[in-house]
């Protein structure tokens, strides 16, 4: 029996998700918490390796043991009792009961991501660390532009030119299900600009290239009808630059078994 | 000539508004972004001395020189200027030239505060610092039961009960223009709860100790008929608990001019 531990977490003091000697990681901290409930060090296996600063409205994780003691805490009360363990920065939402089988990456079967700009004429100290600040306004011409510009990328398309160089990863064929930028009304004085999007799977990077590449749309750099040409160019270099991390979370995972949600 | 300077901050990392030796403050902060950008000492004065963890959506300080240079930057471009210079925890939203006779903190005729409470069941990493984690459910009749309470204090009253022990403060008399208690939706899955507060001033903690005390009436410690009696003792004692800082925000300060808003 394993236990799938559904998670959220502000990414800004964690360097990424995987556990690394002498660093404050996601992956570390549960680990710590889960061997001080336990008693014994637990395999935490996460659905996705964040980078460092990348934030996560939810996250799934497995906790199974190295012995064959069965779990004495009752399953609705892990969250609370994981909670009161962990830092402040990460929260568990919920724990499941999962099949032994249960792989948090590799049975996910979808996954959305946001990116938050905030375009703003001055910064604004409530978003340090939670949005990419542009410095300058974005007009609803330049954000339907871009939102025109990340349909092209709909759809199924090796994604080559959106990863990060050096990635070892050998199919770089992904789904994308859907997409939009949209402003957010109701908050930041209107000023926060949103990408959503949702596929199958997502390259090394592949989210903050996206990103950056709807921004050179906005500014003109390139054309709507560039987009395709990116795509088909295969060509990391093509593509825009590799947006900062702290904008992205990574919002929803999307299992078989539509309880995990 | 004083120049009315417009800010927001997050508090988190200020050890409060006012400069003290060797301490990271707001006042500390703004005087040193002044002095690089104009180049001589400037006498930084706000508008109120918000304690350490406490933020200000909007907060107004002016300053002057203490030479007879005139400010060679034009009023438009100092926002941009400062926040060039000052860190990201703290921002300039506007410049505006004003009297010599002007103060920040005599003039304003009102301010307004909102305090964050979030009572979801789990913590909520996005609100660290920036909201009172109740670790317990509020029902519709408690938030009810403490809109109902705070509105006993609207009008003009002794508030010597809801001052912090101490303060030299003598006459303690204030006027609550008009406050509420409600739940945001829309947002952290609708478990934020919001206290708004307008008086002509408030005293040293009123703010905090008024939650503390609204919060003893929604967990039944005290009735709604006895939050005039608490009033009337004058005795700090018989009031609730000072809550932490790190929910308390100051949210608009008023000046007989609506253009400084």
């Amino acid at each position: 029996m394993k236990i799938l531990l559904k998670l959220k977490y502000d990414g800004t003091d964690f360097f990424g998700y995987q556990v690394q000697p002498s660093r404050r990681t996601v992956q570390g901290v549960i680990n710590t918490a889960c061997k001080d409930l336990f008693g014994y060090q637990c395999d935490v296996t996460g659905c996705s390796r964040t980078d460092r600063g990348v934030h996560a409205l939810s996250f799934f994780a497995c906790i199974s043991s190295q012995t064959n003691y069965p779990c004495q805490v009752p399953i609705d009360n892990i969250p609370r009792a994981l909670n009161a363990l962990l830092p402040d920065d990460i929260s568990v939402i919920r724990a499941y009961n999962v099949a032994d089988d249960f792989h948090p990456r590799y049975d996910a079967i979808a996954k959305e991501y946001i990116y938050l700009l905030y375009d703003g004429e001055s910064k604004e100290p409530f978003l340090k660390n939670r949005a990419l600040i542009l410095n300058r306004k974005l007009s609803d011409e330049q954000i339907e532009l871009m939102n025109r510009a990340v349909q092209i990328l709909c759809g199924e398309h090796d994604f080559a030119s959106f990863m990060a160089q050096g990635s070892k990863v050998t199919d770089t064929h992904r789904i994308i299900y859907n997409a939009d930028i949209k402003r957010i009304e109701g908050m930041f004085d209107d000023k926060l600009i949103m990408l959503r999007i949702k596929g199958n799977g997502f390259l090394y990077n592949m989210v903050r290239i996206i990103v950056g590449t709807m921004l050179e749309v906005a500014y003109g750099k390139i054309g709507i009808e560039d987009v395709l040409h990116l795509l088909e160019t295969h060509d990391r270099s093509s593509a825009g630059n590799t947006v900062q991390p702290h904008g992205l979370y990574l919002n929803k995972v999307f299992y078989k078994d539509p309880l995990y949600q």
